[in-house]
């Protein structure tokens, strides 16, 4: 049987095991590569320090995270004030479903996003880019009425951090913390109402 | 000279500076009765754990940085919607700065306030109930159209988290916190008013 090819994609779910198993202080290119059966030259083929692997593996799991968010976006033909709600309550899903399935490997990624915050302002971007583009939406249909569209994004955003940012984590075990969710959902559709 | 009497405040000062001093993990009752020149069982007769202490302390610096906030609370003829900003602003103030002057001081308190989920909850309840306060007024007054005031008010403290949760105590250095916290505050007095 001929050995696997060597894919980037191959190499970051290979380092995510290490991560997971040795933590990020300690897993090194050198523990990727024999977890693969290769020498770490062939690694940094593919990338060309361990500050980039660590990059890119942070970047893989932030898009995995938010990848139904798109789809919600880019939906036709559906009220923009219920697009933002389901929006919302993917990415809180998401988020919560990280952190509940696999704490261990959720704090990890809570040390490679300090590490990483060029990848994380990026990935923030996006996200409150989506929003906007549905705030756009909801203001060309007459359900909004917002001055400046970026702002409120920011806004809808950093308002629904408790429900999205790592650091909450541990409040979204709570059993109330879903009617929280919806109340905080409720006053800031309210707020964007025209 | 006669000593200074032993009051329950003293060794609550005393404590704060040795747990700035060493540590929470290494802070102990016989440092504090060093630091005061008394004997560690006088300091028992005024808080009969090393834990109760701590819960003390704990409280202390919590009250502390929300006194004004009872204030504004309580002022007299002041539309609920101004007053409502005045409050959410002052919180955001009160605890920016405190994370600012003294950042070790307050990475102290981080911990101490993760061991008392307890003295936190009363805090916590006590802020929500003032939010709720002004918000009633207001939906008395006719600013405010609200369902649930309780409600509501947890919904308007969790909206603001970022700009009072000290997980977020980073991002309070950035040079656009302030129109962040402006833009949310704008969109949450949109959504509670009439």
């Amino acid at each position: 049987m001929p050995p696997e090819a060597l894919t980037p994609e191959r190499i970051l779910e290979a380092t995510e095991d290490v991560l997971r198993r040795y933590g990020p202080a300690k897993a090194t290119v050198v523990d990727v590569a024999r977890a693969l059966g290769v020498s770490h030259g062939s690694v940094y083929r593919h990338f060309r320090t361990k500050a980039a692997l660590r990059e890119a593996v942070t970047d893989r799991w932030l898009e995995r995270s938010v990848g139904q968010l798109a789809t919600i976006t880019a939906t036709a033909g559906q009220p923009a004030p219920v697009k933002l709600r389901r929006w919302l309550s993917a990415l809180f899903d998401a988020k919560r479903k990280k952190a509940g399935d696999d704490p261990e490997l959720f704090a990890t990624y809570g040390v490679l996003i300090e590490e990483n915050s060029g990848v994380v302002d990026e990935h923030l971007r996006e996200l409150t880019g989506q929003l906007r583009e549905i705030i756009e939406e909801g203001v060309r249909a007459g359900q909004f009425a917002v001055e400046d569209t970026a702002v409120a994004a920011q806004a809808v955003f950093d308002a629904t951090a408790r429900f999205h940012d790592p650091c909450h984590a541990a409040e979204w075990r709570s059993p109330t913390i879903g009617d929280e969710f919806t109340a905080v959902s409720d006053l800031l559709l309210n707020g964007l109402r025209a």
